[in-house]
């Protein structure tokens, strides 16, 4: 399943190592002004040699626009966008044919689809997540001209170290090359990430996710609840192990009398208009420079050091991936027919 | 968005306090065995009145088959499942015109639809999750013709008490109204119910689910990560605030080289035919019996002490919705073409 | 596949001999005025029994709503409306599951479905189109609302009588068991169909539907154009053969310089607001009571006489059927996203 | 909506006078075999330029494959072809912005989206089916693999003239222009599309199109008859007025105990393994050299002479178009749940 997506459709496409990766935005309004420089601009927050904290592979990630704008705004019809891949370094990856890397989904991918391209994980590489992002940088420009919907992802926690989230500011995030809303936070995770790197290992974290002036009576009941539909979305991103919303896991604790009181912004499924608030929490990178073993075709366990160019940790470079799914999840639902369904016999 | 699934789908109907809830199941295979025993055997699982966990109100929660079911096996057309409600009660309600109950969706109802049914939350209410273990029932069979799948539910914490895991005895969930897999557990739990019913509170807790025997290669990779579905799954029961899978909300903790080491059943969004484990936090009843406000049509906040009959704690009976819907995200995927598809061309 | 459309969404179930036939609604908006009454009315211009035209059958067909209307109009949750079966002579038809009726599905479902039932063709029989008619009649409503949408048939020809289409008088076609607009014609048509029905033959027959004050702009480019929803609508009944609009199979022989004044109703796969006339052809009735041969389980051919009940033609039975289905695209496109989703950004 | 097909999904993007014209296929088995060449040849069959039947407009329509294939087969992951536009000649057009021309469908795009690409009518223009030529040649590959099914149009009447169906010969339908089985009906029509050019006319015409050793059983009962899917996509491409399968339009006139001894490769919505005929009527194209009038933006009507380079008669280059829809259905249907559905409980 590519495609994301039921009023606002996104149809992604690519491998890692082949011509170009992509997608098909279907369903976005006519007259929205957007420019290649805009998509661009979030392309760039998820794009990988940004700092230590990401893999050294070079590529420009820059994007082509080849349908659905005309004169600088959406004209109602499909937009592809594309971006070519430049530094494929496919050599690398030869062995990969016939051994199946641990953590990583190629080997399930061999037994499931029989055929596959094996260099750098084809399309299940985190390289896919980049038409995410230009589907993500669509709907938040219609968020945004809808109701100045503001979606605000930081790194709430990453190798062990969890920000102070007592001393938040906003404008730090996009400051530090871990995401983080708290500098001194972020100075204490980028030593820790730098340290278990010297280690050749690889560390989780967690991801906070603010959504503000989000528009009132979002969602469906029943099997199209708001939380379901961004679960799904945060959760179809790889090394995702959690989802939580408002209260989130404190709500095995809580008592009824003080959860009455809580504003999360979704009621029955559908947005109250209050903020809402997010907890993702994420695995390490499975791609460590140390020894491991890994299964081979054969079925045999040998000895594995794997090369190519990886990240030590995944939540800097995944913020603008999951505000793009959450926007993603929106943008579908404020263009849902139930909305003008249920406006047309008042 | 009142139906689940793409190729097993159901389509569920029914308010409260309406005539009738059920379902229509549609894309179930021929040949499958099932009996109205079977189905009202969950559905009784379910029920209203079975303990004092669970709210007084009188329904027997009778099943019956309208299509699909020829000579004691489905013939592969619709399937059609209604039950008439009985003790509807109606009257208790009638203020509810007018005040919206907290904590409940009401109020979202009302201004979303502008015409609704406001006795005992309509289509909002947990009784519409009967419609959702009919569903399963039928689900379960499939998974269970197929792999003898198994799909295990029960409360791991409730009221602040947290499940002995250490001595999980599975014959234990179905002989105690918390489902609780261990009996001294279950009788903590129990009495911190009793105890938050006695000061008119409710109370939260945690479901955890085990799946076992699941067939290889269900999911399908990019945005129909098993994950995902898993999670939208679940997440679309009212009550719930938090989804896990494997490690967990652990994972922000978690380093590389031992992440790669575990089996979590899932890699890159797929089955590997590991056992699958859930965790799913649930939030306490929003019906309590103390004294709050609540809002009115016009904006007031007025005094509020709410009527009707209710439960003082979720989980326990939300044990075999979370089952059914689990069942129905896996029976999903086992009829997706995808299987088929990739099949063809060996 | 037992659901019809993407906004509109009617999913329907039921066999001829089966315990009840019916639909789940869902998509309809809240706060629409409607009444069993008003369903019941269309039912009946359905329903067997009304002429020597029709099956002797005797089916009271009525509708019983089991949810999503509360006091008097729609509340936006899903409609679930149920006709129980009561006439259903199954013993008839006990020889039926051996052999294999000529003209009808029985041969292709038993080898799809492996086990089936047999009665009365089980769900292929056109007592399936019942529920098709409950849909129609919520979606004639919406489209009356709208604009006072009409969607008007008559039988334009039957049993080789063609229509006095000069001669046209709306008035007149609920007054005649055919449905034909023009008395005169009317009288020739059921002439021919009785004296087919003394030769134990059937006849085909020609079913014109107009469409008038319809709303502009339903319909979506390329792949939804409105034509196409609507082919395929009239095609998924059993007996269609042909489907054209505007100037239709003449399109042949037409010359662009003409073709280009013609106001056909739809332009680019979208309503200009002008009407629409469709043009629909239709087999004969396949159970006749002469003397035929039939295929049996084993592959044996054997003289074949068939008991049951019968029309002698399809034709006026169906009127209300197509007229349904018509109604159900249109509401469907009425209520699709694509046209909220153009207003927001002008 | 721009994505035709369940299981086997074609999303298209792409206007006249953009950048490029393609599409994403999503649901292509792994494994399948399939060059660049093979999908350039059909596209050849469609291009313009081919002879005086078609416009001058000088366009390769050259495909480029960017993600999906690895080493020469697919790898079941989506498939994105663009086909880069080369000779716009976009001033021709600029007159356009606010005339529209008669018998196109720029006035109905122009006012229901709002802001639009004016130049050769954007994405209504016949130029979008060839992105539905490339996902036919995707799906004829996958149904010749399965079957060796065959999917055989041609033009069996054109400008008035019917072609000689009794001398049908299959050799010679690509090598006339006309793309009609018969030299000397092919001659008599490429005589009157010339005549009518010379007299600055279009025509229409007639397809014929044969499906041959398609396997059995595709199509699902109810709302997904195969011959509502035929017709849904055949009526999806512009210039289609009718379609007819079977015995088609001639239903109205046959009787009961004739029909049931016909083979027309249907029952019950589902393939019989029998040969399926179908025939599609087209109108003439919109663009004539001659003096026409058209309306503006301002509700005028002026005198109106179109420039730019048009075909005389639209069926020759249509065949390829009707077959990839033809042939996308089939294939959609071969990779349905519902077969996999109904094996399994055998």
């Amino acid at each position: 399943m590519n495609t994301f997506g039921q009023n606002f459709r996104v149809t992604t496409f690519g491998e890692s190592h082949g011509v170009a990766l992509g997608c098909i935005i279907d369903g976005c309004p006519a007259g929205l002004e957007i420019s290649t420089e805009d998509i661009q601009a979030e392309l760039n927050r998820r794009k990988p040699g940004q700092s230590a904290m990401a893999t050294p592979r070079v590529e420009k990630d820059q994007v082509e626009i080849l349908s659905g704008i005309f004169e600088g705004k959406t004209i109602g019809t499909p937009i592809a966008c594309i971006v070519r891949n430049q530094d494929q370094a496919s050599k690398d990856y030869d062995f990969l044919r016939t051994t199946f890397r641990p953590g990583h989904a190629d080997e399930m991918w061999h037994f499931k689809y029989g055929h596959r391209d094996h260099r750098g994980g084809g399309r299940s590489s985190g390289r896919e997540t980049l038409a995410r992002v230009i589907g993500g940088a669509f709907a938040k420009k219609i968020l945004q001209k809808n109701n100045e919907t503001q979606i605000i992802g930081h790194v709430s926690a990453l190798a062990g170290v969890t920000a102070d989230e007592n001393n938040f500011d906003e404008s730090e995030i996009e400051k530090n090359p871990v995401r983080c809303a708290n500098r001194e936070s972020a100075e204490k995770m980028i030593e820790a990430v730098m340290e278990a790197k010297r280690k050749s290992e690889s560390v989780g974290g967690e991801i906070t996710i603010q959504i503000k002036n989000i528009a009132k009576y979002l969602g469906s009941p029943v099997f199209g609840k708001i939380e379901g539909e961004l679960a799904r979305a945060i959760m179809s991103c790889g090394a995702v192990r959690s989802f939580e919303y408002g209260i989130g896991k404190n709500a095995k604790n809580q008592k009824g009398s003080i959860q009455n009181q809580r504003k999360e912004g979704i009621s029955g499924g559908i947005t109250t208009g209050d903020d809402i608030l997010l907890k993702i929490s994420v695995k390490p990178t499975p791609s460590i420079s140390q020894k491991q073993t890994a299964q081979t075709l054969n079925g045999e366990i040998n000895d594995f050091v794997i090369g190519g160019r990886h990240d030590p940790t995944i939540p800097p470079r995944l913020v603008p991936v999951l505000e793009g799914m959450v926007a993603m999840v929106f943008a579908d639902q404020l263009l849902a027919p139930v909305d003008r369904i249920n406006q047309i016999f008042r």
